[in-house]
């Protein structure tokens, strides 16, 4: 049985709570969170206790962390468990300044300590069954990936330079999911935005649409639509072609009951947003770092992959200014 | 925090054992099962102890069983329960003979134990939501029911004997849903049937493929369409029509991935069998009892609806044999 | 090119004269209609000319007859055409009493003339494609067959005693399909009906909510799902499934696109009435026609066909109101 | 009624010879093509006659032409039936080279003659609804356009010189498209492409795989998918997202039947390629080329539509060319 230290209370470590709890090789040992009343309420539930980020740290009972706290706090948990020796699972992006998350890796690096970054999406079982599908040779060379990605609703204006805009914070999961799907780096880039859905967010110098396409060294394209609304659902879709087919994940909806009346056919639209639809995903993800932890694999998806993804956002953003297409 | 002691450890009971554990306000407390290998490993699993039956029945700290073992231990295990004042959840059947069904049910009755019967499609989230729907109105007045229903494979011809055939071992879920669905009680049954998928099912006496026929006070007609062969998985569909639309509960497909080829189009088959695709309707199930153990409200599906169902399951016989119509 | 006399102007006449106007081996020779706008509309817009049924029957310019006329025609029409060589296509029923049936058939017979009776779901794109694929062995052995059948609003309530009532007018042809598809004759039919739509119906001792079950040699059994009211559009489904496998005939919809928003995923209801839903069926149905004009073929689709779906129809009426099976 | 010079009587000349002849208001006049055994043909089958390019311009009788005739020839024809005064559906392109268009469309505007440029697309039922509920404001202001548009296969490498490359021949119906849907001209093109396909097409100086984002003033964003190959039929799809939902206009599938197996749901293939998945397009395109003779109405898709979209291909080559997005 791991002991897990838990970093951050709010609505994604609730989720991680709940699997590292359900999970029955993991327990959930501590939570740390500045929010008092939030850590209580975990520790309550499932019979753990609270510690401040040193007692954690330095407690020899805690076997790896798990990092859901705000996002300038990653890059620190980060550097002081990689130091402590906790395999380190954390919630995407490690810092949004690419020099931080450089010297950061280094630290990790330099201990060796494992770090499995929360990029999860690569664990939906959806998407992963058409990576199957593809490794499978079903559809031959894939030729061209189209991420559909679409938030249900767009976040204050304000949000805008916490979170580094769209392509930094929303597209980083679509770009990672190209390198994870082809399996290749891509060597170009070229992003478009412009602002449909709140002028505010125009205002804070960020955009709310978005496409970018990307080239690969086999010739591959991918393609990334994205957009802040999604008056249907959160809608998550991945499309894959290939010398002798098409792969298609499409979204997960509510129910799948139909209604056939006057007005035609109606079925339940698309979960709402990232809770509902990775769900599976979550667990899936927890699963794997469980295996991390029990030392049966390496991290399969780690800091350099966020750093990947944090240099073709980058990429996108100098794309979108010049107008010209980035080579990588 | 309500401690459970789960009579049963095979298949079923590991579902009930999981859910058990992780609802947070019940303990898998001890397993009872003749077969000790068995309940070693769900004891060892979840922390919980081995028990004799008298031991469970007697233990003050028991607050309520959950009856997953063999058929024909059913009926004791719930009269020991409800005299010693254990709420009870228990796998359909309560007993193949009607008689003995309705001698427990005064018993529990006797004693005012709650009794919860595990018609597990009752609790399964798409038809729970078709079930809104009606009740919602979206279709009006319920005008036609159609049941399809079938399972993966059959099971080894003597079992016949021990389930009591196709109508009372498998059909009689298709016939509490009419009830549940409809909210009414049928006033004729006709049934027919045939041995399609293995002879020596039709040489014991039974029946693989069936339809039966109920008519309803309001005029409702419900139609149950019955295999004990899919070679697609496991095919459980509802499909309610009314004044004005249709409702259709289809399939749960084992994953959403399209692959579009040379064939046309593929996607996956339903889940292979009930322990797949009813995997939400057992824990809405348990929660459910958990409210029931709670005193929060009582049985939604009590002894008399599986007293019910086994009624329509020998009148589906009788007519089958007669070729007659039964008026109930 | 074969010239063809049309009975009967109305709404199906109309669908005929433009099918066998496009057919390149066809030409709308006459229309005979005591209604004459009717009659003399379609006489312009194809270039045809307008006949008593005298001059139809015994002008030696006509090759073949096609039937449109009201039912209670049917018969006499046929007769006519029989006795003066005229190669007949006729709408479905040959009439509503058996006896006249089998009267006009033993005319048609005497006389050797080729007689299509129009049966048009038989020649659907859809239901085709499923009794290929059923013919070509993808599910092996047929067990279980089910028609799903719903008109979009039931005709007044005086129509039932010049339409035969439900099961002939409607559920013949549905009856009709099981032997088409699954090329045998029934052994016993049951059925079920009662008056959800419309009072007025019933009171008119009609039913316009039925379900029947017929039972074949093979134990293969059909099960008919029939309303006269579908608030979705015209309800026109089959399914069946056997040994490997199973086939669905599904609703073809009036657009396929769909509109993902606040309410869910709706997309269009399926086409209107039979008009719309069997265009194509009515277009293939000619083309046979017009391959038994040309001596390619025979019949598909008999008078025997016809009196075998009628001698059901009325098996059914008789199930219905003593609550027997009947066997055939 | 009337009188149609059809000029060439290969594939696309057959369909709309049927067309022709189908519509009550065209009559097929007359064939011209230099290969007599097509004319004579189509001049058997719909009893018209030979023509010789001058003949057919100069007879009085003609009232439009129909222009389906090798690409090389529409510019000519065109500038003849416009000094003749003959109404005109020419088959897209007028030419390839833009100067040759524009010296043709004047001659058409000095003449004033209508003219309609066969985008068939454009009058596809499917995208006709879904730009129908963008006009009706289902998903309030258009934000995202994505189009997928794959040939089932390859032309031969050599094509690639006479068809003006993939962007000219292929893509160019794609780009009208966005025109047409979103209702604007575009301010900026940016094309990518690869030869993942066939190596030869690639040393052609051609490509196989592309893909183009389009820029509008409104914000809107409009991406093509493409691809000269696709194993499992034409893949022709469009999918619009705005303010308030989504819509798809999905393939159209050859068959709707759905066989559930041991492999999972197998559905057919979208139709093989246009001359079927247009099959009502063409249809649609010849009403409205109906009413534009009858002056019923002005030509929804003018030269100046053929004009622009050739604007736009050549700007994605230069985009794709020099990796730049190109201002427009």
């Amino acid at each position: 049985m791991f002991n897990i230290a838990l970093f951050g209370a709010g609505r994604i470590g609730q989720v991680h709570a709940a699997n590292i709890n359900n999970h029955p090789e993991t327990n959930l040992y501590s939570v740390i969170d500045p929010y008092l009343p939030g850590a209580q309420k975990l520790v309550d539930s499932y019979q753990a206790k609270i510690q401040s980020v040193e007692e954690a740290m330095l407690d020899p009972n805690v076997h790896g962390v798990c990092i859901g706290s705000a996002t300038d706090t990653h890059a620190n948990l980060i550097e002081l468990a990689a130091v402590n020796g906790k395999i380190i699972f954390c919630e995407k992006p490690i810092d949004l300044e690419l020099s931080r998350v450089r010297d950061c890796l280094s630290v990790v690096n330099e201990h060796k300590t494992p770090l499995l970054l929360g990029f999860n999406r690569r664990y939906d079982p959806q998407f992963r069954q058409l990576k199957k599908q593809l490794d499978m040779g079903n559809i031959g060379t894939a030729e061209s990936l189209v991420i559909t990605s679409r938030d249900p609703s767009p976040p204050p204006a304000e949000y805008s330079k916490v979170s580094g805009g769209m392509f930094r914070d929303m597209s980083v999961h679509d770009l990672d999911m190209t390198r994870f799907i082809l399996g290749e780096d891509p060597v170009s880039i070229t992003a478009h935005g412009s602002c449909m859905v709140d002028p505010a967010i125009g205002q804070a110098g960020d955009i709310d649409t978005g496409v970018i396409v990307l080239e690969f060294p086999s010739g591959a394209i991918a393609t990334i639509i994205n957009s802040r609304r999604s008056s249907y659902g959160y809608d998550q879709r991945v499309e894959l072609h290939g010398q002798k087919g098409l792969l298609q994940a499409g979204n997960m909806k509510e129910n799948l009951v139909q209604y056939w009346g006057d007005n035609g056919c109606i079925s339940a639209k698309p979960h709402p947003f990232f809770l509902e639809r990775y769900q599976e995903a979550f667990i899936a993800e927890w699963q794997h770092f469980t295996d991390v932890l029990a030392g049966r694999c390496e991290p399969e998806c780690s800091g350099a992959d966020g750093e990947a993804a944090l240099v073709l956002a980058e990429a996108a953003l100098e794309s979108m200014n010049t107008g010209k297409t980035i080579l990588l």
